[in-house]
């Protein structure tokens, strides 16, 4: 994840516009909150918001996520499957099923 | 975008723990700018914070992205490039090599 | 606003700290994201949210918005009623009555 | 804070516009994130942005607090003094003089 065409279509994006020198790791850790404001705004007094605007926005985070995975070096797939396997261990299923409570107020 | 084994764990996750009750398109909105303020936090006084840590937080703004395009039924790489022609076309290179000019104020 | 005490109660915290060279206005516009998505994530699964948090994380959002009117040297009574102007200029009551359209999507 | 007046003037454009069935707290959480990140978005690419600019995302960002304080019916200057109170301990001068460790990770 992206494929690898998708990869390639950003960086080359980046490349074209040496865009580069601007996407300090902090620079994408603020603009991925940036784009995530703007998918909430869509939501801000509206549940049923424009469908179209919606995909560019989530496309927007996505974007900025990439290129701050491509920065770091890191593959998406494995990030997310790392980071899942330490989720499922703070909510058993058994536990977490049919409720939002919070890991450390789970009890058996 | 996932690939097809990391979008099937993550599908079975929330199945298995009866949540997608809980993923409505509004909540994954908030959780999507929650988990981008979690990583901004790793940048908030710092521009060099702990690797692992911009890893799984990353890995979680991913993951509630890619809950937001299941939950929406949208092909992930079809919806990057997709922004992304929209984006060159307000972008051409030409104008915005080497700045970060908004493109309302690009100018020939 | 804030009374004359709490705005000398949050300059000596900060004084008594040192931290006055943290608080560049990048910094400080970071932090009010940072704690407002904290603010929002007790209402990311629920309504009713914890009074006690809510009026905390609240307080951090409205620190860090004085810290940064202090830095920048401005009145915050006078910004919020400036902005007020514009903003009533923009959404007439008339038009606007109960209805949260975009003002550029306002029509007589 | 803010004074009497700006109060006055922030309830009455919302009356006005009868906008108050709207502002639940979990909009007003949104929307104070939402206006966050545009004052963030400023500072996107840039340490030094256009101070109108910043004075009026800041004021927004206060105008959606006010309103959440408002609904809460809580005392802003409360709040903020009785935070800072919770902070003080867990950030003791001595300890956190001169630099911005979490106070998890501040020892004597």
């Amino acid at each position: 994840m992206p494929t690898p065409a998708t990869l390639q279509a950003l960086r080359a994006f980046v490349a074209e516009r040496d865009w580069d020198q601007f996407h300090s790791p902090e620079n994408l850790a603020k603009s991925i909150s940036i784009e995530a404001a703007e998918l909430l705004e869509l939501y801000q007094w509206s549940q049923e918001p424009d469908r179209e605007r919606v995909e560019e926005e989530l496309a927007d985070v996505l974007t900025y996520c990439i290129h701050l995975a491509n920065r770091l070096g890191v593959d998406i797939d494995e990030i997310i499957l790392s980071k899942l396997e330490k989720t499922r261990a703070k909510y058993p299923a058994e536990l977490a099923k049919g409720r939002m409570t919070k890991y450390t107020d789970l009890q058996a």
